[in-house]
């Protein structure tokens, strides 16, 4: 991938959607909880919670890389996986926008594909 | 600390009790992330309660050890912390629950010579 110059104003556009996705990704967290603890009044199940928390918090750790040198991926992944759509990068450069459009839409195919076998 | 012996009949209640006050232990750990939800709605929150999972989980896996070797020390620690009553550890023999009252009242009095200073 290119090495992208980053403008004041796409870092701004770059933060506020970074930031929105982990909001929604960590209250999703939180909802999966709360319906664990709904499910089961097992006593066990604070340890279950524990487990997918530690899970959780390792991959969004991972995920959420906030370096521009790799930031397209990190957007091409989050519009991917639904938590941020293309319309909440607008202000992103068209380039930019267009490899994250790319990426998007290659792995959809390759999605597809899988399913249709 | 003497080497005892256990019969039959007071292991089941040694392993009835040690059950008893581990469900309490857990049941509490549980209030509290019920609480810590309650509490914050910040979606970082999920990653305190992860934290006080782990804190929680590495105490408890430490102190509930059912070896008869320490099992003694362990009734100890439980009765002092509430976790458990002498009451509950009836059937077990006389020289047991000696030492257990034994080391409760010498930490009790110990809190309470630091509480005093």
């Amino acid at each position: 991938m290119r090495d992208f110059q980053w403008s004041a104003a796409e870092k701004k556009v770059a933060r506020a959607a970074f930031d929105l996705a982990l909001s929604r990704e960590m209250r999703s967290v939180r909802h999966e909880i709360e319906a664990m603890l709904g499910r089961s009044s097992d006593p066990g199940e604070v340890w279950r919670i524990h487990d997918y928390l530690s899970d959780r918090r390792q991959e969004i750790d991972y995920k959420y890389d906030y370096r521009y040198s790799v930031l397209i991926t990190v957007f091409s992944r989050l519009v991917q996986e639904g938590w941020l759509t293309e319309e909440e990068l607008d202000g992103l450069g068209p380039e930019k926008l267009e490899v994250i459009r790319r990426a998007v839409a290659l792995n959809r195919e390759e999605v597809d594909e899988v399913g249709n076998r």
